[in-house]
């Protein structure tokens, strides 16, 4: 048996999660002598993916109503992952293939079902860093894609403001709402994330809401008001984006990352509701695996983003964190807005 | 020249306006020998209509965002009227027409420009009472029909929650609803309220949120959840429908009559959010103005609420306060939740 270090759920946190405490890293075993399962694979896993919304599934159960299940303690933390084959029982797979799927965060894996963890060969024509492919040609560069075009709409001249906006779906709904001839404003946490959106993205205008009330930042940046406000924070921004939203604003709901470390009853709650009745808004919450999102999406968002990165055109940003021994800190860290864009674990 | 009582805008009210303090009548002149301008007419008012969303343009001003001019101290307070024709000189209306049209609310107005006012003579074939042409068969009946319809897009089977069910909206989504066949779960605030909507307005199901909070209430009467939530109030009743959404939840922003009388910085605000995103629900504001609304359904609205009114099937109630000495506390008496059913004030 082989050493296998995890990722491992331990205990359910109040806020942040501790590292040591709520989330550790346990050294597992595995049979890398092994036949594969029939029909399944042995990986190797390169990169795996840090996302905001696994801290939901570490809460009680909402039941039928959540997306995920919940997290029980011991369980692995599982998510999107860059692998590569070692062996395989599978017509589709052969060993040395470099994947994406859903796995446990550690360093090899036992796939018995391929499908049901949605392992696909990566289509890398351009030889970009693997990296890319768990954050902008990944789950949330699709959700950036698949979000802004089906319920921002976007009409050149408009302009859409982004909260979290050098995070991992805020840099990629930048810089498609760049290319569909927006303005663009953005707003971040600190000064390096400032210049990153404003000198590397070519986003218009940013400010960071440590420094400036965002009560003032959006009228003063947004002179002719908003027309799409892309939601990932919650809170504050929330509202001021609706006190300045234009009649017929959008605004994609894709995360409300204020709120993720609190249960209902803490929440500060968005105020000013209100004003989405006066400006007609609509404010739609999605998640990309729905079939009228990710799917319909998929292929051109992988084209169009790939050729942007392969010339340079998209600066993105990934923020590595390095070695299975650090998992936990990699996690945590996200949440206290350490990383400068897309927040992943190289394992390999 | 003759009197002329007038409901008056005196001063801004920080919570409920205060009849005599924040809104007063006032004795005005008005010469009823003279005749009427140019195009214009000469009416004498015998019913005004009471919408929460006039204390909407008792606040600061919040400029073009606004759909409606603010009040200044002195103005007198608009809304729409059923008023009769005494002198014309427009050849669309004949002394003796009844019409709808927004005037100050007074007992007689002169009205230069009936255009503007949107002066329209009303259809009547089933001899309705005149009163119902402000509530059902007026401006509250039109909002709950293309906001169910467009928004809500009700399919037979499917749960409503209806908040403020026995209000001038909520009564109508309700009868709507029922027709469609939908499940139709209201709350009200009293228990006069809640017979009204079980007993004559035949909901499937109802509460009083006042002897039950509504955290327990819509789980228990919404076992299967709830799809279209109809959203008259704000506050608990909001998050815990969002809580209670099933998966493509649509909520119609109609009103949020918790924060009509509190300043952003006051409100308690909205919470779990979240929920949103899980279940991909859209919230979309509206005002039954707008050309994709009001306009489009106008015709149908009409037609098929006079029948069910006519035949009886719809018994939708009228809260009457009398004579225009009262008219400050009739406003004020609707956010108090004293009314039951469309609040208007019968001048004449």
């Amino acid at each position: 048996m082989a050493p296998n270090k995890t990722l491992v759920y331990n205990k359910m946190p109040e806020g942040i999660p501790v590292p040591g405490e709520h989330l550790i890293v346990e050294e597992r075993t595995i049979d890398l002598d092994a036949a594969p399962p029939a029909g399944g694979l042995i990986v190797e896993i390169l990169n795996a993916s840090y996302d905001p919304y696994l801290r939901n599934l570490m809460r009680p159960g909402v039941g039928k109503k959540f997306y995920a299940a919940m997290l029980q303690p011991g369980d692995p933390v599982r998510n999107g992952t860059i692998s590569r084959v070692l062996k395989s029982d599978s017509p589709d797979f052969q060993p040395g293939d470099i994947i994406s799927a859903s796995l446990p965060i550690a360093q090899y894996a036992v796939v018995p079902d391929p499908q049901a963890v949605r392992a696909r060969k990566l289509h890398n024509p351009h030889n970009l860093d693997l990296g890319l492919f768990l954050g902008p040609l990944g789950m949330p560069g699709l959700t950036a894609w698949a979000g802004l075009h089906k319920i921002g709409k976007p009409k050149a001249g408009e302009t859409i403001f982004i909260s979290s906006a050098a995070g991992a779906v805020g840099q990629c709904v930048g810089a498609i709402a760049k290319r569909e001839g927006l303005r663009v404003v953005g707003s971040v946490g600190s000064d390096e994330k400032l210049k990153f959106i404003t000198e590397e993205l070519g986003f218009d205008a940013g400010f960071n809401y440590k420094k400036e009330s965002v009560f003032d930042a959006v009228p003063r940046l947004c002179p002719d008001g908003i027309d799409i406000y892309w939601e990932n924070v919650g809170g504050d921004h929330f509202e001021a984006a609706l006190s300045n939203l234009n009649h017929g604003g959008r605004v994609p709901l894709c995360g409300m990352i204020e709120d993720y470390n609190l249960p209902r009853e803490k929440q500060k709650g968005v105020r000013g509701l209100l004003a989405a009745i006066y400006t007609g808004a609509t404010i739609q919450g999605f998640l990309v695996g729905s079939p009228e999102f990710g799917p319909v999406y998929y292929k051109e968002h992988q084209e169009k983003m790939q050729e942007w990165l392969a010339d340079g055109s998209f600066k993105a940003k990934l923020d590595i964190t390095e070695g299975i021994d650090k998992a936990a800190e990699g996690f945590s860290a996200m949440f206290k807005g350490e990383n400068l864009g897309k927040a992943l674990l190289k394992i390999q």
